[in-house]
Parts: C-alpha cells; structure tokens; sequence
C-alpha cells in the first residue's frame, strides 16, 4: 500500500480542520492508505520536512476526529509559499516530487482558497509533465466564500452565522439610547462582497439591522452613501451600516486607499474602510457616529459555527479521498446545491483549472439597483448555510479546542 | 398595595436583562407589589412618561423571565441624562417625585454603573429632604468591573469570558505561519484593568498567548514595552498582547491621546491605544504587526455568557427587592465572596454613598513587578467568573433575543 499526504494553506477558518478531518476519516475508512501523512505550513513541511504522522495521532488521541472539526484556525498551519513557475524555475518541484517519492506518496490533498489551487494546478501539470502518477486533489475552503464552480465554500457559512449573529448583538446594543447614531460594521472581504451580503440574516421581526449594506460588486458613490444614511435616519435612531473592506469608488479604487491618515511620525497610515465612511459622515452630517472592525473573529470564532458548514466541510474531505480513489488528479471537489427546501447539497468535483485564481462575485441582479442592500435571492442562497449550532465542549470556562503546539517546534510554546 | 418602578442607566451588559429579570420575578415572587412598571430609557422614562407595565408583560409573554436573562444590551434602554445637583435645581426632583406620587410607587430600582449609583444617591437624598418615604435601592453592574465594595459587578464573568474565548481563538489564528508576528488586542477599560487582566485565562497547556499584559493600574513606559516585546519574540513566533484602551503615561496622560493621526481633511483624529502600539512597535522592530479592537462585541456578545454571572445578576435583582421590602433605601446590593474553592457568594447591600462615582481598581500587587502580566491572585480571583455556559437557543440560525421594539416608539422600527 501507499501513503497520503494533507496540507491546508491560506487564511484560516472554523472549517477548515473539519475538512482535515474527513480527509484523515476518509482516508482511513478506505483501508487504502498505510499512513496520512500531514504537512506543516503548507507545502513549505515538504520542503523543509516537517510531516506529521496523522494516522498515528488518530490512534492515540481519543475524540481526535471530533475535536478537530471543531477546532477554529489551521490544525497544520498555513504558508504563504507561492510556487515558481515549473520552466523558469524546477527546483522546488523536483524537491517536492522526491519527497513525495521518499514518502511513497500515492495522493496529496490540498485544503485552501484559490492561490493554493493554483498550487494544485501547477504541482499536477508538473506531475503529469515528468509522468509521475499521483493524484493531487484541492479541496475548497475560504470565508470569502469567491472560489468559482463550486456553489459555496466551506468556511463561509460560519463566518456568515458569525456576523449575521454579530450584527444582531449590535443592533440590541445600539438600540439603547433614543438619539440619533450612526453604527459603521466592517466586514471580510477585499474582493466579493458574500459575507458581508450575510449580515442580511440579522434582520428579525423587530431588527431592522444592518440598515445600509454595502458590497465591492456595486462602486461606491459617496454623494449616494450621505443621501442613503440621511434617510435612513429619518426611519430609524440607530443606523447600522454593514460595508465590505473592499469597497470601490467608480475608477476601482479602495475606499480605504482614498483617506490615508498621517500619524504623529508623519507616517501615512491606510486607515481601515469603516474609517473612512465614519469620517464622511461626520464631515456631513450631525450625527454620533463609530466604527466597529470584526476583523480576525469572523474566521476564529468556532464557539459559534454553523452545523451545516462543518458537515459539509467534513464531507468534502471525505469525498476528495474518493475522488482520489478513483484515480483523478488536478481537481478541486465542489458543492452541488440540488435543493433549497429542504437544503440539500451533492459533492462534485471540477478540474482546477477553473477555479484557481478565479474570483467568482456576487451577481449583480442579488444587489438591490441602488446598491446598499441584497435582495431576496440572496438571502434565500445564504439562509441554509448558517443553520444548525455544533455543541462547543468548555473546558474551565473557556472553549476546548485541538493542541496546535506541534506548530511551534523552535520556540518555548511547544 | 403599591407599586414599584426599575430602570437600567450607563452602557450595555450581557447580565443587566439577567438582574431585571430578578427584580421582576422578586416583586411578583413577594406579592407585594400590585404593578412593576419600567421606565424606558432610565430615569427619561419617568420625565417624558415613557413606563411599560411589566408585570403585564410577565404574564403576556411566556418564557420572559428566561428570554430576559439571556437577552444582551438593555430591554428597558440607557440614557446619559445626570440629575443636577437639587440645591441648585430641584425642578427635575419635583418632576420625578410627583410622578413616583402618581404611579404609587414604593420602591425604585436602577440598575447601573458609578454614575447611576450618583443618582441613586441624590434621588434618595431628596427623599430625605423632603421627608417621603420610597425605598431607592441600586443594582450594579458592568463589564468594567469597577465599583467598590461589591466583589464583582455583574456583567464583568460575561465580559471576561468572552474577552478569555476570543484570545485563545485568536491564539490559534496567529499561530498558523511559522514567522514573527505580533498581534496587539485592544481591550474595553478606560479606568481600571479588570477585563483586559482576564484575558489571561486565555492560556492554557499549548496556548501561552497573550504572552504580554497591560493595565492602567501601571504607568505604561515605551522604552519597557519595547523591551518586552523583544523578549517575548525570542520566545515566541506569533506574540499576542492584551492592552487596555486606558494605558496612561507616568504623566497620566492616556497613551491613545499622545498619537492624534491626521485625516485627509486635515483633522486630527484619535486613534485608539491599540494602533498606536502598532506604530510603536512598527518604528521600534522589524515585524509583522496588526492590531485588532474587540470593541463593543465584548459587552453584548449573548451567545457567550457565563452562568455564574447571569446568576448571580439574576440573584442580586431578586435581593434588591428584598432590600427594599425589609425598609432599606440609598444603598446598593452587593456580592460578598464567600469562598472561592468551591465558589460561593452571598448577597448583601452597602451605602451608595461607598460606590457613587468612586472607582475600584486591580491592586497593583495583583499585577507582576515589571507591569506586563498579572498574578495568580487575579487568576484566582476572576476564574470561578467566568465558570458555566448557559443554553442559547437559536432561531433561523442566529440567537433568539427578546424582541426590543418598545425601544423605537416614534421611528418604523416599532
């Protein structure tokens, strides 16, 4: 028998060790495999030879499986190694393929968002190049929720849940006082605006919040943007405002990189986006006005995951072990949605090369013509994501989640 | 029979609903009051009639009192109104008193902060001048954690956990890439560091972050933090600090106010303590360094409360009303540990005049020589806190909150 190898790289999410853990579930309930290997940082573990045995960590941790999909961040950790390209630059590819020779690795699994398929499209173009038979398999993951082909990743339905609940713990916080203000809520996403088109799901039968919600699908106007807040606060005290770090004006450019700020040191400093729309308002309007950054808590907060989006996470590790199995290579597994209600998903698979380095948006027609809300559609996508609460065992007061020490090998955190 | 009135004054708690739940239950529970009114949005309620029967509420809506302890912010709204000094204008006194004559009321409760404990005071004060009798009892609470007397504020468990939660979540985050990075959490506190000394409950067997702590209690030195933070990357790859919004110089000027940052305009804007951190480390060392607010999420975020505390504000609630039926007035109810091993409290009351605008600090024994950790008196203090989760219950996927359209009488968010 042979072995296989997993590794996860990008940014982190709440799901992506659950993927992780289907992979290593999948792989052995298949008996196909004699170890599961897992690399650290990425391909980088490769390099440096940093591999974990992970069948032996299933065999002597107990609840091993269960603990980590519920787990938030990368079980493995994460690289920013971005491969060269194979005829200007083989080294690292002829290192890569002899480790994986040295490990007698049959299939390598590569958990991430659209730049880590773009390594799983160059590593399996450069397998088939040398003729080397190994089935390199991408398995989606990204709170951004932008990875093409697929109908959703995994990651973003916790995210989504995260910052649907957020937003409706801040529309009861900014509902105390009878005066006017003005609540500015960024959110993830330099690109496509899906997770903070989620924030919709805070709105209840009494929550009118997020009132405004600004996605980088639309260019922003900032003469629209004063109107559309003034008349929002003629319905509502408490204005909240979801908006996407990646807001554009027309020319496409950030929003965040119109207002430098100067520091004391003379520095300019990029100042965030709700910055940036906190001081237009209060360059135009009389009104109390903040911003609030979510910021790293939208991708960590596994305390408050979705069920849907950590069983699919699990299912799609196990589905690419199969896909593997079945002797494909250079492709990433996908999500079918076959029905809304009841919601129900396939798992699929496509060839990476539709996906990595793509950028799939937010459609238009979702964005309401004015450009400062989703419509229905895209409330009726996003709903059967965020469904369903995991159980989150506590351990003196505070979550119970997988030791991460084998990360730090050089320092005192071991 | 008479009647008896509660408010809720000062920020919003994730346990403030918790001991208004008590002070309902209590009132219904000792028959002896006919009506429990609420006055919306704390004493305005009373000076622009805006009251809601309660007891009406209790019995129209079932589930309330659970509903209640687990709902965040404040069902009965806040206000930053301060009664002025009554030898100087006794106008609003006479207005409040004529209304408490109006509504029969016996017995008032406010729930708060040290500001509110001021007006408990003065509105007591009154009564004495004038000779009436109503029992004006004040319930404490909040994240801050800094009234005297009281071992703890309710509201503070909630707070810390949250606080403890996320920087272990943010611990995993930062710990995925295998370079130097330092990551600075700016934690709510302007006067005093209970909330951000918590953050220590964070570590645990694999998880030492945050590696550094810093409280007001401690002149914050720049040349120190610099030193710390050098030290603390030789042991760590991915540092995480926790920083009080309140740090001050040895001049006792806050750091956040000595690096105004220029906007585009030209204004001179505040930036918070934790990007000026970041500009200091970023003019100091060579490193990776980002800075993340948990801002208002650390005060409303339900989902994650503690037991112990909501209890405990449940209790105190329920003890105000006993306060006032044995005759007491101008005092505040108060939580006295008892033991910490197993936990216990009793609740018992003190002059207002002991909390009214005074401020409890940590003891600066609780906190290391060097000023960057706490001690394990404060762990042994806060850790029973924040013990104990309660059961949320989701709707559509978010928390089911109780509904807080009473806030929003004039506006189409009714």
């Amino acid at each position: 028998m042979k072995n296989c190898l997993v590794a996860q790289s990008g940014g982190p999410t709440v799901a992506i060790n659950a993927s992780l853990a289907g992979v290593i579930q999948g792989a052995i309930d298949s008996k196909q495999f004699d170890k599961i290997y897992g690399s650290l940082n990425g391909v980088q573990g490769l390099l440096n030879g940093r591999l974990m045995d992970l069948s032996q960590k299933f065999e002597d941790t107990p609840m091993f499986i269960e603990l980590l999909k519920k787990s938030p961040s990368m079980y493995l950790g994460s690289c920013r190694y971005q491969l060269p390209d194979y005829s200007e630059d083989d080294a690292p590819y002829a290192y890569i393929f002899n480790k994986f020779e040295q490990y007698d690795i049959d299939a390598f699994f590569y958990i991430g968002g659209n730049d880590s398929m773009d390594t799983v499209d160059k590593l399996s173009t450069y397998a088939k190049a040398i003729d080397r038979d190994i089935k390199i398999i991408g398995i989606p993951k990204t709170i951004d929720n932008d990875l093409c082909i697929t109908d959703h990743t995994p990651g973003y339905g916790s995210a989504a849940k995260y910052v649907a609940s957020t937003l409706l713990e801040i529309g009861h916080d900014t509902s105390i006082y009878p005066i006017n203000s003005v609540t500015i809520v960024e959110i993830m996403g330099r690109d496509a605006g899906w997770l903070t088109g989620a924030s919709v799901l805070a709105r209840n039968k009494y929550n009118f919040a997020p009132h405004l919600i600004y996605l980088p699908e639309v260019a922003f106007d900032e003469k629209q943007f004063i109107k559309d807040v003034r008349t929002a606060m003629d319905r509502y005290n408490n204005v909240v405002i979801a908006v996407s770090e990646g807001i554009k004006d027309a020319k496409g450019q950030y929003i965040s990189a119109t207002s430098a700020v100067e520091d004391t040191f003379g520095h300019s400093q990029l100042s965030g986006t709700g910055k940036c729309l906190e001081y237009i308002i209060k360059q135009n309007i009389q009104v109390k006005v903040r911003s609030v950054e979510i910021n790293i808590l939208q991708r960590c907060a596994a305390h408050m995951s979705s069920i849907t989006d950590i069983g699919e996470a699990f299912r799609l590790g196990r589905h690419a072990v199969e896909v593997a199995l079945q002797g494909k290579t250079a492709v990433m597994v996908t999500a079918i949605r076959k029905s809304n209600s009841p919601y129900s998903v396939d798992m699929g698979d496509t060839d990476v090369k539709n996906v990595a380095g793509l950028v799939k948006h937010v459609p238009r027609e979702w964005i309401n013509d004015v450009g400062n809300d989703v419509t229905q559609e895209f409330i009726d996508y996003v709903y059967p994501l965020i469904l369903g609460e995991p159980v989150v065992k506590y351990q003196r007061g505070i979550p119970d989640y997988l030791d991460i020490s084998h990360l730090f090998p050089n320092k005192i955190g071991e």
